[in-house]
């Protein structure tokens, strides 16, 4: 079984692996890193994010903390003093991990192809499905209700949460995780009418002047290809390529209920935040950044190191560096020169008339009267 | 098995129970409540909500019906005469309720690990998991495909239905309803950079002067805690705390594919729609109201009974009480106020410019000729 | 076992099915169309969608190619010409389709109720359940870990791939394809306050002045149908009717993520592109086109024909055939007035400030000296 608990660890082995000054002892022992709300007792190591969480700690509670140099004077008998407090929460992390419960081997209730190959030390929860020529590297887990279809390959020390659906003939590489009910592989959604149709006749003449009475299918034949360390978030969906591949570059993070379309090329350490949807053949350059629920059209491409500022809606290609956001997305500079230059707008107005009207009444001293 | 047609029940008893005033024969039995458009014959019981569904009494074919109390004259044998339709309309689907179906007790195609505890009148469908020391409260339904990690605990009554996941350790409340494929405890969405990265550079410089060129991952070692009476809409997805818990409150109401990010803590009686998206850390208060698409960033809060409209992009705390709507959100009477400006504004300058002209005019009838 | 590797077929028996001018030796056999940069070698037939492509053939390594009729020159021994490459490639793609891998029969690892009805040559792959009265036409594939209600029924030759939930008493017709991990059926989202609550109030008096104390739920009893040859994208969810249904009409095609409320109707051979959101009781006509990321409201309708743009946010009743943009939309070309009047603003006052100093300038000089 899983290991449940953690297990204990000195404040003086954990300074040395966070990189933290140890003040006070650093031999007592303590099983978990809480937040410093729900800290209690000498096992407990509470961490201290920000300022804020000072004033819990006049409570008394609060034995073991780890805390930012810049905050003095905590009355924790004993402190791990750390900086880059969030590089620090990662490490601590890591030391306390609580890797999701799958069993050792091959559950009863799982159904391997005979066909497939399984690598050394995997563990496939039950109701998982490997289908025919597929092959799971060393290390892998599958937790449970998993599918995985035919010719797919899984690199090693993969993780695949419940629910997770591979589609045939996908590539995943190694270390890469994908959280609950994530698709891999899923048909693109490309059709085509006959004549053009109502999209192609807005596109030349802003108006709907043919119709799409006839819908026929492009199907995908291409697949999907998630490089090493990717790590995707719980219900995103990722279409394969129509002739050629979809691909999540090599440590590229995307969050939960995004929609990659078909062809879709994303970089290496991109960030992805939540319900970001990326057209068929958007291309995403390395390290980008994309905030939450923006919007990216098909055919278009960003820049490496992009940052794209949440509710973005692209509309054309960000060049690299470019710290884009609104909706037609703008640089970020332009984009608040024109929010205040439009917000002045009606008390410059205001000012005109005013000057109008006195300007109106010198003028009407001069006339001659009617 | 589950009854799969409604037992008769009299006019006159559903008048009783849904608080209505019966004209025409209350011994009439009907076995259904359905549309005015599909209602025909003596069983059938018409639910007129607006209106606008008069019309459709000329057919003739509608002998029961239930009418609002400002709806006259409805050509049906027997009425019952109602206020706040849609109050009575949530007490006659009570009456008339079509239980989703699963059969009572353990399925023999489901694995339930020989720790886990399971209550009094469970009904397990196929394919569910239940994974160690988990509790499955009094009278809960699990349909089929469903996982259950470790350590789960899930109270009374509640219905999970097919493909929910629930991750290790979360704490599920009484009466809870999971539509099908909702993903409780996927992991947050949390990376941290060695040095600062690009969208540290951008809040301090407004453009981007560092790199991601590495991102390291931060654990999720707590849980979600859904509490008693609360519904989440299908594919919705909540991830776990870091360290502390993401907290749906008492009686809330999720629809479809919410993203809820890691430490949320949302209130209780809140009614969110489908889409929306809930940051990091974000806070939502009691009764708040969220329109569809919406979004809100991490760390930011909104105060007990604010309702905020359909694709609001909030920015910032939002106070109790308050009504929001736009991108980037306004009080309703603000974004009203700056609207009506700004379209005021075309028309406002066309009257300068032609007032500019006859000063012109009049200005050169007073210089001396050139 | 399904076939893994398309059989050969000749370049003139493809030039003949896709309607192209044969150039070069059609007596050559291909096993796959691939995209140019990954064509190699005689057995591979690259397929041109644009002029951009082009350079790849520099290489060398293309032997046979589709190439639409407005390239000229291209360096490849065979070659297909043809008109409207998107249609062509659809062709292409049926040709040397790779149809999901699912065994024939009925997996050991699958529940069929006893009263369920299989058809001749269904393939039902693992973990799938098929629920009580549930009717399951010839010819239809449930790849692994799908859930089939009760009472459920689903024409011929439907395909419903690895995750998909369909709720009891749903019809769904043939030649259907649902994709991973989409719900059909699930509850709709519909609750009612005993008193007039939040919502009312905001609508009433634009400000927040009754409370959402009580949540009462309205029980769905209704379902969903989805009509023949619609294809549903991965994870999108479709909720049921309260007392009727919601529908999607004969051929509509939805990309993946997406919502669609209870009782909502939708048209024919519609194309809705990924994480729109349709309200309850909406109503989408035929051909109707919307793209990603837009909204729609409860009870709003949207007309024959309509093609409403990426991220729109629709308010109001949208004509047939219109063209929309924007939030909240308008028609596109009021969209597109509307903007460019507003970006000249800035300039249009500045001009005036001008007129205006030298207006004043002028009438100093006639007015007498202070």
């Amino acid at each position: 079984m899983t290991q449940l608990v953690s297990p204990m660890k000195t404040l003086g082995e954990i300074a040395d692996f966070i990189g933290g000054e140890m003040r006070g002892d650093g031999s007592v022992s303590v099983s978990r890193v809480v937040h410093p709300a729900v800290a209690q007792g000498d096992s407990d190591l509470a961490f201290v994010l920000s300022p804020k969480e000072a004033s819990i700690f006049e409570s008394g509670k609060i034995v073991n903390a780890v805390v930012p140099a810049d905050i003095e004077n905590l009355p924790a008998r004993n402190q791990i003093v750390v900086s880059r407090p969030r590089l620090v929460l990662a490490k601590l992390t890591q030391l306390f991990e609580r890797p999701v419960h799958v069993a050792p081997g091959v559950h009863p209730c799982a159904a391997i192809d005979p066909t497939a190959s399984i690598g050394q030390d995997v563990r496939i929860g039950p109701f998982c499905w490997v289908g025919p020529n597929s092959r799971i590297g060393q290390g892998c887990r599958l937790v449970s209700n998993v599918s995985v279809g035919a010719e797919v390959s899984v690199g090693d020390h993969t993780l695949l949460h419940a629910g997770v659906r591979i589609g045939d003939r996908c590539e995943i590489g190694s270390r890469v995780i994908l959280q609950p009910n994530v698709t891999i592989g899923g048909d693109g959604f490309a059709f085509v009418t006959p004549e053009p149709g109502s999209v192609e006749s807005v596109r030349k003449t802003g108006e709907v002047r043919s119709f799409n009475t006839e819908l026929i299918r492009i199907n995908s034949l291409g697949n999907v290809i998630i490089e090493d360390d990717v790590e995707i978030g719980a219900g995103t969906c990722i279409d394969r390529g129509t002739l050629g591949e979809t691909r999540i570059g090599r440590g590229s993070k995307l969050d939960n209920l995004i929609q990659v379309g078909h062809n879709a090329m994303i970089g290496g350490n991109c960030l992805i935040v939540s319900q970001v949807g990326l057209g068929g053949s958007s291309k995403v350059g390395n390290r980008v950044v994309i905030g939450g629920q923006s919007g990216l059209p098909d055919h278009v491409s960003v820049g490496d190191d992009a940052v794209i500022h949440a509710r973005s809606g692209i509309v054309s290609h960000v060049p690299e560096r470019a710290a884009m956001i609104g909706i037609p997305a703008l640089p970020l500079r332009e984009f608040m020169q024109r929010e205040v230059k439009m917000r002045r707008l009606p008390n410059l107005i205001k000012e005109l008339k005013q000057q109008m009207e006195s300007i109106i009444e010198k003028l009407n001293s001069l006339l001659p009267p009617k």
